[in-house]
């Protein structure tokens, strides 16, 4: 299980953090696996693992007969980006037609898909699920149709409670309502704890489907800062709780999109905290959680939630079976009224694919599924950070997440990004520019970039692409 | 295909609309088989299949040695429940906690369903559907996925496209989103065309989902009067029309829930002519559509389209494959806005539902599993009616729908529905008492029963035990 990580994935895990805290800085010589064995009591293998998985993630390099060193960013590009102040007033929120656009990019094959919102279908064990939905669906008892109405099928239900259960995070038995994918549990919680005209907080950058979702519920956006390292400003947060009513945070503690912003576990508690003082609710979103390139499952926030006011929602769409769209919301003391908005907006998910995931966690190879894409994900990151360092323009400042799949990129301000988007377009490539991630258009030099999609041989020649269109850009 | 009916279910058709439209009344001799073979230019054995289908129905009885007849109601129950007359004021809707209720009691399976919305599950060819689910998810390309959004996996809207224009419906390449059951699909369209305070105009009685969405979008609802045979009374409609800016109407023309009515043809293209006129936006509920008893489906309010502002949805929940969600809207001018509602909402329809129907509707045997379902559902509405003759009070009125699967009761005035419906669950049988069809809570002697489960063996004791119930309550 992922929740017990071996001696060297621990290892490399305490590295790991070391290194992002600063405690070790690029180019500090790691302690030699001699002294590293002697101080742990652990065995020269375990070390060498250790260090060949901080390696394969980049953030270590072995120099021939001198040892370990903490990597070095080849120009000063690892530099993150700044975060933005944005305006502390509410926005009616009215997103363009480009988030449609974009989507609608995405079905174009000959595209090479670095604006796309998912990884590339290839990482994802379609075969197997399809072979355990075809057991599933014979053994179904027809009864069990009406029974998966409106929560969702119970097996299904108690494997993700369990799962919740082995990472530390209770779910009570009735909390739990599978959706038509995330994006419905969102939905719903919102509905479930807002009216029309109210005032939410979101972050600064945030996901552009958060912003569909206001507008289509005509809710009022209020954007916070949000460090692309450490995730929203608790300290904006709070003054704008103390300036105005504030129904809900929809916030993405764990690899926000697009920054890929990771809330430390104890800003993830103050935040919870800090909201549960004011009453607010909080949904979170927490889709990538199961993407991380460390050796443990970051908490999400609904872990520290002891007043039932945070609304978690999540889905296997991007760590599993995208397409299938199993989604669900732990809703804690709004469950009751988000079961009750789901059986009013879509009546129950479609049966078969929840059962078809549920026998495919039964029979295991979810963890082993997991390990290898986590590999594969934080691979083709760092060779994404090494392209964007070869051939995007001189000053360009990009994230370096610990987990998910997609970059942000701060281009000299010279660049319009969503003329760079168009100029790519027109060239077969697709990105997500960074006015899509809020409601007033910020963000006009910015890009998300999905590394999702490791192997697909266009991908070079696209960032190579990019890289000259932006650099004739920045002049 | 059904929509080229053989020779004896034109005739067996024809002879029914006789019977409806009183042509043809009880006791009436029908012309003998020789005489109609004559007139017809058909042989024998063609008008002996049409009169045993006929018969089938329960709609003519042979008499030994004498010929057929048009059956007669053994006493006076076939008369049918009248129609109310609503407020014509809009009204605020708020629907109790008994719709969740009732819901939650059909997840009992030591209950009988006789308030249940769904026909009883063994009717549906889950078995073959899982073999097509199979063989469909081996198949598939998993860069199918990212194309299946939003609207919807190609094959099995050509499918449903095909299957409409063969019905005489022509459904434009772009119309058609595929949804999250029916539901979904008439929540999107009742948000692609209404703001919170519209007035929306709904049936009276009407289905409690309706008044349960009203209430989540915060509509008004206006309702009119609608007869229990031919559906929405339009002098009613036109009135509301002239008297106050009406933003859309959802209305069920095609077996009715909770009554069962069928509009005739003309009246629904004068609906759909009346609304055209008035500019105003029709989103037709056809869910029951393919359940018709007699030999032809009836035409959907859509065929009659030219403005395309006739919002069409439907959905397989009914008639092929209950817990699969797979709905649809046909939304004519007003696609787009569903197609971008349905992305803001909850992205796209899960695929594997998606493939299993397609593969199975391209292999064929949809039609024949629909007629031998339409045939079960008519056996047992045939025999449901001769048990409220026999057990419920005198001046009990029931329908006797045309197709779907609902019986509507007007019990004598002192029968107080939801009493008895909580006397009935007290031992073990769910009814639908009719407050749960009205914003304002009238028809408090009605009941609607379910008729779909034929071959359950406790339906006969249960009706006993109602009648009984209602008969003690009558005084």
């Amino acid at each position: 299980m992922t929740n017990h990580p071996t001696r060297y994935e621990q290892l490399a895990d305490d590295m790991a953090q070391a290194i992002r805290e600063g405690l070790l800085r690029p180019g500090d010589r790691l302690p030699s696996v001699r002294e590293t064995c002697r101080r742990r009591g652990i065995s020269p293998a375990t070390v060498f693992q250790a260090y060949g998985l901080l390696e394969t993630r980049g953030l270590i390099e072995s120099r021939p007969r001198s040892g370990y060193y903490v990597q070095v960013p080849r120009r000063a590009l690892r530099e993150l980006p700044q975060a933005a102040v944005p305006r502390a007033e509410a926005t009616d929120v009215a997103v363009s037609a480009l988030a449609f656009e974009l989507l609608e990019s995405t079905r174009n094959l000959d595209v090479v898909p670095l604006g796309s919102a998912f990884p590339g279908a290839h990482l994802f064990p379609f075969d197997r699920l399809a072979r355990h939905g075809a057991r599933a669906m014979r053994r179904l008892n027809p009864r069990q149709i009406t029974n998966a109405l409106t929560a969702g099928d119970e097996g299904l239900r108690l494997a993700l409670r369990r799962r919740y259960a082995l990472q530390g995070v209770p779910l009570a038995a009735d909390e739990l309502v599978v959706t038509n994918g995330a994006l419905e549990a969102l939905n719903l919680c919102l509905q479930a704890v807002t009216r029309p005209g109210d005032v939410v907080v979101i972050e600064s950058p945030t996901f552009y489907a958060a912003l569909q979702v206001l507008e289509r519920l005509r809710l009022r956006a209020v954007e916070v800062a949000t460090d692309p390292a450490e995730g929203v400003d608790l300290a904006a947060l709070e003054r704008v709780l103390q300036q105005q009513r504030v129904a809900a945070c929809w916030l993405m503690p764990t690899f926000q999109n697009p920054l890929g912003a990771l809330m430390p576990v104890a800003r993830k508690q103050a935040l919870v905290a800090l909201l549960a003082h004011h009453g607010v609710p909080l949904i979170e979103d927490d889709v990538y959680g199961e993407l991380y390139a460390d050796a443990r499952r970051p908490p999400p926030a609904k872990a520290f939630d002891a007043a039932g006011l945070v609304l978690h929602c999540s889905s296997f769409s991007k760590c599993l079976a995208p397409g299938y769209r199993v989604g669900w919301a732990a809703a804690g003391r709004h469950a009751g009224s988000v079961q009750r908005l789901k059986m009013m907006s879509s009546l129950a998910a479609a049966l078969p694919p929840q059962l078809a995931i549920a026998d495919y966690l039964a029979q295991g190879g979810y963890d082993r599924h997991l390990r290898q894409l986590r590999a594969q994900l934080a691979d083709e990151q760092r060779r994404m950070v090494r392209l964007v360092e070869c051939h995007f323009p001189r000053h360009t400042r990009v994230t370096r997440p610990a987990g998910g799949y997609f970059l942000w990129l701060e281009l000299p301000p010279a660049v319009d990004a969503l003329a760079l988007h168009q100029r790519a377009m027109a060239q077969g490539i697709s990105t997500a520019p960074g006015v899509l991630f809020s409601a007033d258009r910020r963000f006009t030099h910015h890009l998300r970039l999905n590394t999702g999609h490791p192997g697909d041989r266009r991908v070079d020649g696209a960032m190579r692409t990019l890289g000259a269109l932006a650099s004739a850009m920045a002049g």
